[in-house]
């Protein structure tokens, strides 16, 4: 068989693709509303009949969440082909607020933009378009050659919005049937546009939350003003403890594990397209306000944070009240790099806490927030830097190792569970609106990220 | 007359007077909640029949909100006596949280408790109870002499606990009406118990609030955090920045107008009974949190006070949002003394918070707050001296002008709009639970409190 004829069918067939992924989005699959647990089902058993529609072997799964899909495809006579796993997943965020769409979130469509065509809609990007490339690419594939190019396990949840509180024990009960070579994530996006990428690392995450107790009970401002300790005053005080003066994080220990991030491959960022001024202008900013002394591009990928997400006491109503509250609250998160161990690192976070806590006050902390250490994706494997010459080949442009400020767990779950190395390769774009009023794919995004996916197969399935 | 039997009268009247006070307490005259509105009219009615009762001639007043009461007695025949107006206020706090109250709060009861028996209810301090101590010792008057001791005005509001709306243009419109020669007023406290006390300071008050814009949306924390300004990270140095390490508002110019207390008040200050470790300790704390230097009577009084009332910003919900927030928000009120300028200290207050803004933030003001200075009675005029005595004599002890940390805004609006001075005089105790479940007052507030007024009226009336 031969490649160009895959590719060729693709082209043929891009309107029909996205007429099917116009099918799937008009799903409204949102994970987080018990309202909507009957259309997750219909999502499901829509892409279960669609993986069957290319001679996979697929199935729901229950789980006490929202249903597994999971598919087999055996039938390659390839041989030495790696078996590969496909992670997706079908759910979407919800919706609101509504009244800021231009149209209806599960009615897509497809519309000219200034940058080409766009599929708009809830889910376009995150994670029903992304997901639709693999399984448009393995369709193309089975169209002209009447098979697919290796073994596969196809598997998508319906839980990715809600935090996934199923996925870690259905890979633990179903370790042996999910076990595969190589997992591919579609789920990230491009450095920039036009740049295919390979996200290779992200950052870990860490959580925690604390209030500040002062007095006893709320008091009256006119009555203990002065006298009082004022838990507002004071967890200002804390929160801006956290940070020096240059943005570096003034936690003692903070950055143990925190590794430089190699010569070549900040070379590759350099040049990677990513565009700083855009990056911050859009969202009304001027300068990077992390650690001085790192770019802007190093800041979000490879260096750690400690970021306050949200903060709250006292009146919060129209107008005054003259009360000084007997407790403060913060909640925060850190982003974790390298070698960074997030339980030595909340012990670290706490004791700066606990060591500045003024007479009379005192902190609790909400022990249910957990952590996950940063990832760092298998590079040395054959098949990334095949995977990074297929994508060179469609875009025409030399494909990045990009970092990734976020995280992604099910790539640790893979790993810890599975022993599973996963590669991330996604086309979402900055200006998607993935988990806001107007999300949208851009039609190129579909159309060469499925072409890039069968690229990817062809290259990795050949010595 | 002899005042010993006008206070025998009282002493031989309690048990009625304490079922009178009942019958206004059973009345719901909650302001803040219209569907009381009708218990509001109810108690404006009640307090007119009762006035009436002792010759005065009273009627209710219609105003857009809740009604006034006013009442005018011109018969004293003495010579040379003052015009004296006495106010209160008929609408109590709202009850909530019911399940707290031990008692239905609309359901009087005298009770033993471990300090003497108490009146139980809401209204029962603040402020019927303390309002009928005045017209208690009136018609005590009445009743041994068949008059009263001096001309009198009654004024009586029902919206002093949702912020006197229809007072301002009352006081205007009756101006010639309400002039008297000293207001009276019973709405404040005894220092300590058993320790007769006229407020002679009360601190003033200005309101402000703003929030800090930081980046133009929300922003994700994975895809952002680093590089982006952190609203919350930043309100928090803006509070930190507004004190010292001693406690002391670092706002420059902040303390202009301040003034010491002179050394004969501070002197009766320190001997007025104040029970600090009880201050402090009822509501968990060690030791005073302000200035470092001044005692905490002194902060409490006559040390003026920036207070962080309310702040918030970004998630406040169950777990965690990795959310970099667009906004910040935070409420303040400061307490002033002396001669401070509201005016000229909200515009220090801002430039200190405009001139450390960092780069890409913007702050805005809500402008609807207003602010107003402190009040110093004329303790120069003779009737204070002859106030003092007179509680002297009734309690046993020497009483004090003692300050207020909280504002009385009426006694202002008497001043600048009626040319009246004021002197409170108040027999409410730090336990009675004011504006919370469980309000009680002392059967001896009340009894005491009525033969006080009784003395005062009676010294203040002779030459």
């Amino acid at each position: 068989m031969s490649l160009d004829s895959v590719l060729n069918r693709i082209d043929d067939q891009l309107p029909s693709a996205l007429e099917r992924l116009k099918e799937l989005m008009r799903i409204p699959s949102i994970s987080t509303d018990p309202a909507y647990d009957d259309d997750c089902d219909r999502a499901a058993a829509w892409l279960v009949k669609d993986l069957q529609s290319i001679g996979i072997e697929a199935e729901t799964r229950k789980t006490p969440g929202r249903a597994m899909v999971v598919g087999h495809f055996n039938g390659s006579e390839a041989a030495n082909t790696p078996h590969v796993l496909f992670y997706g997943h079908y759910d979407v965020q919800p919706v609101d607020p509504l009244n800021l769409w231009d149209t209806a979130p599960f009615e897509p469509e497809v519309q000219d933009a200034p940058n080409g065509q766009v599929i708009r809609g809830r889910g376009a990007a995150d994670d029903k378009g992304q997901l639709m490339t693999f399984i448009e690419a393995c369709r193309a594939y089975k169209d002209v050659t009447g098979t697919l190019p290796c073994n596969m396990t196809f598997f998508f949840e319906g839980e990715e919005e809600s935090g996934s509180p199923s996925l870690i024990p259905f890979l633990e009960a179903n370790k042996d049937e999910l076990s595969a070579d190589l997992a591919l994530v579609c789920d990230t996006g491009m450095v920039a546009p036009g740049v295919p990428s390979i996200a290779s690392q992200l950052r870990g995450m860490l959580k925690d939350e604390f209030t500040l107790h002062g007095p006893r009970i709320d008091l009256h401002s006119g009555h203990y003003g002065g006298p009082a300790l004022n838990p507002l005053k004071e967890i200002s005080r804390l929160i801006a403890s956290f940070h020096d003066e240059n943005g570096r994080v003034a936690v003692q220990g903070f950055y143990d594990g925190v590794e430089d991030v190699p010569a070549e491959l900040l070379r590759q960022w350099e040049n990677c397209g990513f565009d700083e001024h855009e990056y911050l202008s859009s969202v009304g900013m001027t300068m990077a306000h992390g650690e001085t002394g790192y770019s802007t591009l190093v800041q979000q990928w490879a260096r750690p944070t400690l970021e306050i997400n949200g903060l709250w006491g006292g009146y919060q109503g129209v107008g005054t009240k003259t009360v000084i509250p007997a407790q403060a609250h913060c909640k925060l998160t850190c982003r974790l790099v390298g070698q960074m161990d997030p339980d030595a690192l909340r012990d670290k976070i706490r004791k700066h806490v606990e060591d500045r806590l003024p007479k009379d006050a005192r902190v609790t902390w909400n022990n249910s927030l957990e952590g996950s250490p940063a990832s760092v994706m298998n590079t040395e494997r054959p098949e990334f830097e095949k995977a990074r010459q297929a994508l060179s080949d469609e875009w025409g442009r030399e494909a990045v190792f990009s970092g990734m400020g976020g995280s992604i767990p099910v790539t640790r779950f893979f790993t810890d569970i599975l022993n599973l190395d996963s590669m991330l390769i996604g086309f979402g774009l900055e200006d998607d609106a993935i988990h806001s009023p107007n999300e949208k794919y851009n039609v190129e995004s579909f159309h060469k990220g499925t072409r890039s996916w069968a690229r990817v197969l062809d290259r990795i399935t050949q010595a």
